[in-house]
């Protein structure tokens, strides 16, 4: 009775080269910030892979990558350099010979002149391209990238300095018909219950929909563990089902959809006076806090200050008054030190005369259990503000 | 008559695993650090890989590692919940059966008895390696990591939390016999001449050195071109040579050999005044910068100022004195805001009475050309620190 609606959407592999990368002296930010752009296309990435600056280790990547994805996205080894061999290694594995192309070189040419730089014979290869690339031109240096589509799918190349490959992707992107996606995958950010026992909840809940295609994450990212559905491809009634039952079976433990954390989203609240936010009046807050031993009270006062330094109006009237916060823990093993037992946390928080009383119990990992105390107390501050003036306790 | 040495060195595959990952949502953190690990220990990463939580993806890329390096690390999905299929893929891969580790097991209920966790029956597939594995502990976490070796190579299986992970990483490369390497790939951080003029001078020195099996690297990291000579294993009087001749062929540029910044070494110098280094006392300078627009001025006044708070003597006898810096700059388009042109720097360095005088012409590539200038000043007091007191000009 649930059906999938779309076809198997569109997929990429993500190409990472450089010696440098392997060699772990940077980062593969671009690796990172394509796969983040690719998913706000719609468009999975089926693998990564961050290759050598060696012809055939890239076209075997590439040829790899044709055969799992419908987007084969190759970034670096474009310069002017021997080390850069990206160009002839996808021209090898797409069967394609090389060509020069004049508009690519006279571009070259005109930035090294505006530039003063010599313009050097070995700059020539940054004008080389497969035969048939579609040129991706390049606004913050001398290395064009490029489209090759080959029987209905594409291997796009670009440079590898970040601040000319990311611009150039959002052009190649639009330049193969992908489009920012209308909607994003179903999630919930959860506190308070064992990661197996998140995914045991909401794997019981897929099982239990007959027809239901979404498979679910889950990642844990201390103190939250991370649930997203995903692949769904649901007709969007099924969709919705799903995700009033999982969020039903997670209830009492998601602070939010969004994947912000709860002090993320507190000090939006908090910030809003600055003016360019709906969320209402600025957050003030009057904080005891023996849980966190401090930390949620000096976050926030810093972030309070900042934000009253911000806004065009400090004195604002009208923000809720008499929001009191009181925070304590019970270490089942004496303290936060010594990384045993657990933590049985509670935290009341006073809200025009009501007072909200919430309880969590937190296996005691380490110091980090300190941070998880502060955003602890960061969502008991948010539900109270949330709930209605009669629901407290 | 320069015959290499040693055999290939040992190689490595790093295997990431995680849909956070390929949506982007995290950075691959991991798969740096290892790769940077790795490198120390003399075993080069052939390749990087990441993967979804999906069995077959995670199975077919150990399948591909284990055909082209001698160890394959895996890194992620070794958690308790249905996504977590490392160890299973691993095992298929291998076509290695599974079995249950007690002492595995005996550990996951321990830490969760001891943080007062309820053991969940599916915790239980932590428990669970592929037949023959050497297992390793995790001092942080349930996750026990593995070591399966195959044929004489090597299968390293590691939890995804950086601070489980990267402690276990150094213990299974003991276990498997790596140790860290005495000597690193030659390197050179030039600056004032273009990619390919750098490329090309290095590239001439290795064609020209018969039966030198070395190959070059080349990385544009704005204002340097780093160069490594890499993958040689040539004996140690070739690649003394070898080395010699490149740093002939890119005198005058050259900024260093350990792959800092003009700016880190400077830095270094400053803070000597900690007392922990054979560098001697702190430098104190006068800067006159009309070059940088004031940016080396006041990022050396910050340093200064931190180091003399650091010191035990802020007023230490016997720093040099009377160091003067005058850094000026003329624009061939007239501002660093016009991204075109480029800018004819000089530096005059005075130390104990003696100047000496720094040029420079750098293409105004954009704003980051003032960040460039810094570093170039930063060099040029370098260069006047460690020159010989009569070689002023």
């Amino acid at each position: 009775m649930l059906e999938p609606l779309t076809p198997a959407p569109r997929t990429a592999c993500v190409i990472t080269v450089g010696d440098e990368l392997l060699r772990g002296e940077i980062a593969d930010t671009n690796g990172t910030e394509a796969s983040r752009r690719l998913t706000a296309h719609g468009i999975a990435t089926r693998s990564r892979h961050t290759v050598a600056d060696d012809r055939q280790d890239i076209s075997d990547a590439v040829g790899h990558g044709l055969g799992q994805a419908w987007l084969v996205l190759v970034i670096g080894g474009l310069g002017p350099t021997s080390d850069d061999v990206t160009r002839y290694a996808v021209g090898h594995a797409l069967g394609l010979d090389m060509e020069d192309r004049e508009e690519a070189w006279d571009a070259v040419c005109r930035r090294l002149v505006d530039l003063r730089i010599d313009v050097h014979p070995d700059n020539r290869r940054q004008a080389r391209f497969p035969v048939g690339s579609v040129l991706l031109p390049n606004a913050h240096g001398t290395a064009w990238g490029a489209t090759v589509t080959v029987g209905g799918r594409h291997v796009v190349l670009l440079p590898g300095p970040p601040k000319e490959c990311l611009p150039m992707l959002d052009a190649a992107l639009a330049g193969v018909g992908a489009r920012p996606a209308a909607t994003a995958d179903p999630r919930w950010r959860t506190m308070g219950l064992p990661e197996p026992e998140v995914a045991a909840r909401v794997d019981a809940v897929l099982k239990a929909t007959p027809g239901a295609r979404a498979t679910a994450g889950y990642c844990w990212r201390y103190p939250y563990v991370d649930v997203t559905l995903h692949g769904g491809a649901e007709r969007s009634d099924t969709a919705a089902a799903l995700t009033e039952l999982v969020g039903e079976a997670l209830a009492g433990h998601v602070v939010g959809r969004d994947g912000r954390s709860a002090g993320e989203r507190l000090a939006d609240r908090v910030t809003s006076a600055r003016g360019d936010s709906a969320a209402g009046a600025p957050v003030r807050l009057t904080i005891e806090d023996s849980l966190s031993h401090g930390r949620f009270q000096q976050w926030y006062e810093g972030l309070a200050a900042e934000a009253a330094e911000a806004a065009e109006t400090p004195e604002a009237d009208g923000s809720p008054a008499g929001i009191h916060v009181a925070a304590t823990g019970t270490w089942h093993t004496g303290s936060p030190t010594d990384h045993r037992g657990s933590v049985a946390m509670t935290c009341r928080v006073t809200v025009d005369g009501t007072t909200h009383t919430y309880r969590l119990d937190e296996p005691n990992l380490g110091p980090e259990v300190l941070d998880g105390a502060a955003e602890f107390i960061a969502w008991s501050v948010l539900r109270a503000l949330d709930a209605e003036p009669a629901s407290g306790a």
